[in-house]
């Protein structure tokens, strides 16, 4: 029997995430989590050392305004080691994130960038050339996704890389799905 | 160390795979190909006992005509089988990655059916449920696009489970990139 031909390096998924419209910061949107879960479960399963997730959260800057951040965190300590800045600049919704992959046992990279979600995370994707971005989404009517727009719809269409776009389960979705 | 929660059953990707433009049957576009391989590579890799692949060929119906096509292709045996009207009717495309699946050791399924492709995925999304729609694209630029259509935008935009395209790498792109 032949073998599936596996390139020798690890297949890179790189994971959008952003926080929750309903608790904030540090927590992570419903839809970041669905597409944390799902890479999880329907791709890597048991494969734990096949893969690795790079976890990319865009903050929208604020008028306070600070410095465009480059940390890189990939374990639990990185965060034990994290200063004050970084708890305002949306970090610390990535120690979610980097916690279960670490009791996993998935190598993970977690960054936070400032700007326009979708132009982020295309620029991202151009530089990072991971194999597959995968994207949570709201699954949102036409008419709803006028006003709040979707950052997987302009993923899917100008990422440099196979964008895969998941939707929250139906028992997920708030009262008012603009919420996430 | 926590493991991943992997549901028991197998995650399921189905594949749209169609003919080469430019070889005709029984080759495979390719964009088929591409989306294929980047399947076993990227998400099954070693792990071959996790995935399900299930191939669904579209087949534009013709002046000849013919029945509706239900039959199930799971082993280089049911090729041998079939008769002469499977040959005519499309599914002889199917055996190239039956038989890859089938040396590799991942189990398949494969079936062909006749109408717009695009509707027809979309359709066998609803009826069988995967966990993935991958399809192929041949990475046509917005002028291209208007004249050959794309199955796979359709496909991102209406069929009710994650799918991702996979575009072809440009080493592989004919001269003219509507060819396939």
């Amino acid at each position: 029997m032949a073998s599936v031909r596996v390139d020798s390096e690890v297949t890179r998924i790189m994971i959008g995430v952003n926080e929750s419209s309903i608790k904030g910061y540090p927590h992570a949107s419903i839809s970041s989590k669905s597409a944390f879960e799902w890479t999880l479960n329907k791709i890597i399963r048991s494969n734990t050392s096949g893969f690795k997730l790079l976890f990319l959260h865009v903050q929208v800057p604020d008028e306070d305004g600070f410095d465009d951040v480059d940390s890189i965190y990939a374990s639990p300590q990185d965060f034990r080691d994290a200063n004050r800045k970084d708890k305002i600049n949306g970090s610390h919704l990535l120690e979610y994130f980097v916690n279960r992959c670490h009791d996993i046992g998935v190598v993970c990279e977690a960054w936070v960038k400032r700007g326009d979600a979708k132009e982020v995370i295309c620029h991202e994707v151009k530089r990072v050339k991971p194999d597959l971005l995968v994207v949570g989404n709201r699954g949102l009517g036409p008419f709803q996704r006028v006003f709040v727009g979707t950052v997987s719809e302009f993923c899917v269409k100008h990422c440099e890389c196979p964008v895969v776009t998941i939707k929250r389960s139906a028992e997920e979705t708030p009262n008012d799905p603009v919420d996430d």
